[in-house]
């Protein structure tokens, strides 16, 4: 066998899956766990692929090709710092180091410059797909230096996903945690746009009233539409699916309201806080899932909260449609406000990020996948300097056409008493945004009145403040 | 003049207010700041008052009586842990500092933790009420050591505002952050009872069309009933206002839209998020006030944004008593949403808050004062172990009469497209809490399809996974 042209560590699903992706391109690639036992296992699995396992970190190191590029693929956090620390000492200057993991951003912009002390490239790589994904092709978000992604740049191009076009869903995405901040709001989207498709087949079935095959049928047409997407794919796929243990009920219809959620897209909502980002539809997301979390508050609060009690006439074609609007017209609000949350990142850390660009690389390997993006990288295209997706014409013509729709249908869930946090975050966030006066007058107006934060006029330039009463 | 009982540092206009607050009950107070002119100039302003200046940080601790009692009042941040790092030298085992700041309670429970290792004593206290408050009687919420908040509860008792029954708004909160802690929910429940109000203000104007007379004449109303509050009465009153530069306006319109922040709110939905706690109502007040700072872009917006075409009719004096149903409904679940918070913290952190005796000392002194405080207080006496305000019969019955007010509300402002993100995330809120089910079954699939996360199942124990796909 040649000598490895590049290294996994962690043989846990992920790492494995990227390492016979890796191997599958032609490459042969090191492979290294804690735990020898899952190397090993890995490597009975699979006689007859080009993998060169190691059971000691010297061993690994010593196997391969240089400058060494080695991902590691471990749990976000101190296993990080631990398989960081142990493969220091053996490195030299220029190796490359990559981590896979889902870390937080911060995590690698300091790990990033900790390590090019020692003139170790240290690349935080956002990885999206899931376990086929990292298998066949996933999304890849690297950051770092930009000399170190140019010697991985080759393998990683092989091994991304490929977009219709045949574009490879990698690119660089800037200097030191650049990529994992994208991979967060990547996540962040696709907690939005899990959200808005829980709340469209919730309307479904609570406001009109349809059956679990009735709404996979609806979800199989929107797939054929602009909605074209993964998960409106799998959430049709899943909802034709019964029950594996032997009842014949839809398996949805057993599987437990409670969402969990591995912190992704709350780090993406503590951001946006944090850099002054109003990104209200993924927040609701991150909250629908904690509420969901709280069974058993809800089951007593079912018991004694009072339901509404107004009539709602319902036209199931008309409702039907007006929810695909609804659906569509707030994922685009999501992304407007998830793009806008990069866009103030990159200016805030200086990441020079390229937005056209990584809507192209979400249009295929990762959860998000959907043909919609194209319309993003379009944008971009225009008008690279975009402050808002919403300035775009595309958009601006889905805002024109789809408003009612969401109007209609956030007015008729919320007398119904059905929860659409999503769709009403996504309106509101639009008739904010689009509001040339808002009433923080009114609050600015209180902050100077209760602690003299002062104000700004509108009709001439400076800092006021009112006497609004006299102290005693 | 007597040796003085406590001092003051910080001699900016808070740090001043409280110590002619605290010399105006009978004690000597010694105060430092660190340029000497402003502390020579409080004492030149009131030459009467038993205030003991000091020019350097040695004299100042010299000054006071033992075991010291010192309140800092200087900017949140670094210049606390400059102040510390000069005073710490100078103290003696068993001292008490307060910081009295606007401090992220993170900050607190480590100066606690480091400062108690040479056995000072060290309290962070949220102090409300703005300027007048520090002067007049601010409410009050220090946490740290218990023994220390005995050395100085008699004279935060006397500084305290008192509320109509003569308790002083000032108890023992909890150990260590406990303080600071509930500080930042009180302010992000502001943030929310602004926005409220905001919204109130915002649709009277733009959807039902009334002036500004008109609604300072509401508010007024409002302030008689049950919505009786700080913030209603100083809207009514700033509503009233005339610009103060010449012409016959009202002041509010010549104030620009943008609301600023300092930062509780925001701290306050980050740690929601990281708590796991729905508290989408506060969030809203956030992002609200980051949209209304985007002036730049909404004006572009507003130029190019389409406007909804539907009509909407409006019954004018219907329509003003469902916003102020929909004003107290939404309170109600911004409060309920808080306080969860507050329970899972301290839990989470161990700190045994007493929520009763929180609404309590907010009866008087701080920005969110009202009367309704006491529906929160009487709630927790009938039962303290409640997991949220929400099952409380009080609170039961306004949902019942309110809940369709709210819903109303909505659906003609959304239509209509004037904003309405608090009231909306308000009753999302509710119908999420009273559900049964979520379509969080459908979420948790998804998750379980493309990341192998298994799920739970509503008609038996385990975890389990759904082979939803064969691997090629």
């Amino acid at each position: 066998m040649d000598t490895p042209q590049i290294g996994v560590v962690g043989m846990a699903v992920m790492g494995k899956n990227l390492a016979l992706n890796i191997e599958s391109r032609g490459n042969t690639v090191a492979i290294y766990n804690r735990t020898g036992s899952k190397t090993k296992k890995v490597v009975e699995d699979h006689p007859d692929k080009k993998l060169v396992p190691s059971y000691t970190v010297e061993d690994f190191v010593a196997s391969l090709e240089k400058p060494r590029r080695i991902i590691m693929m471990v749990k976000a956090g101190k296993a990080t710092d631990a398989v960081i620390g142990q493969l220091l000492p053996l490195l030299d200057k220029g190796d490359v180091l990559i981590d896979g993991g889902n870390t937080f951003f911060g995590d690698t912009m300091r790990r990033n410059a900790e390590l090019d002390k020692s003139g170790i490239n240290f690349i935080g790589m956002g990885v999206s797909g899931g376990e086929l994904g990292a298998l066949e092709g996933p999304s890849l978000m690297p950051g770092g230096q930009k000399e170190a992604y140019d010697l991985v740049a080759p393998i990683l191009n092989q091994i991304a996903a490929k977009a219709e076009d045949g574009e490879p869903c990698v690119t660089y995405i800037g200097p030191n945690g650049a990529g994992h901040y994208v991979k967060m709001v990547h996540n962040g989207i696709e907690y939005g746009d899990m959200e808005l498709i829980a709340e469209s087949y919730n309307v479904m079935r609570n406001l009109v009233g349809m059956s679990v095959e009735e709404i996979a049928d609806v979800f199989k047409e929107w797939s054929k539409g602009e909605l074209s997407s993964y998960l409106i794919d799998i959430t049709a796929e899943i909802l034709t699916r019964k029950d594996d243990l032997g009842s014949d009920k839809p398996i949805v219809d057993l599987i437990l309201d409670e969402a969990g959620n591995k912190g992704t897209g709350k780090w993406s909502s503590q951001s946006a806080l944090e850099l002054g980002v109003p990104q209200s539809v993924i927040t609701e997301s991150v909250y629908a899932r904690y509420i969901s979390a709280m069974k058993d508050e809800r089951v007593a609060a079912s018991k004694v909260l009072p339901k509404p009690v107004g009539n709602v006439q319902i036209d199931k074609q008309a409702t039907i449609e007006m929810i695909r609007k609804a659906l569509y017209f707030s994922k685009l609000m999501s992304y407007a406000q998830g793009f806008e949350q990069m866009r103030v990142a990159s200016e805030h850390y200086d990441w020079n990020l390229q937005y056209g660009e990584l809507a192209k690389i979400w249009r295929a390997g990762c959860i998000i996948r959907a043909q919609f993006l194209q319309n993003i990288t379009d944008a971009y295209n225009k008008d690279p300097e975009l402050k808002n997706l919403l300035f775009d014409d595309y958009f601006k013509d889905i805002a024109r056409n789809y408003q009612e729709a969401v109007r209609d249908l956030v007015g008729l869930a919320v007398k119904a008493g059905v929860p659409v946090p999503g769709f009403s975050a996504a309106i509101s966030y639009y008739d904010s945004y689009r509001a040339e006066v808002l009433p923080a007058n009114l609050t600015q107006a209180q902050r100077d009145y209760f602690g003299a934060h002062t104000y700004n006029r509108t009709d001439r330039e400076g800092v006021f403040h009112y006497t609004w009463y006299t102290e005693q």
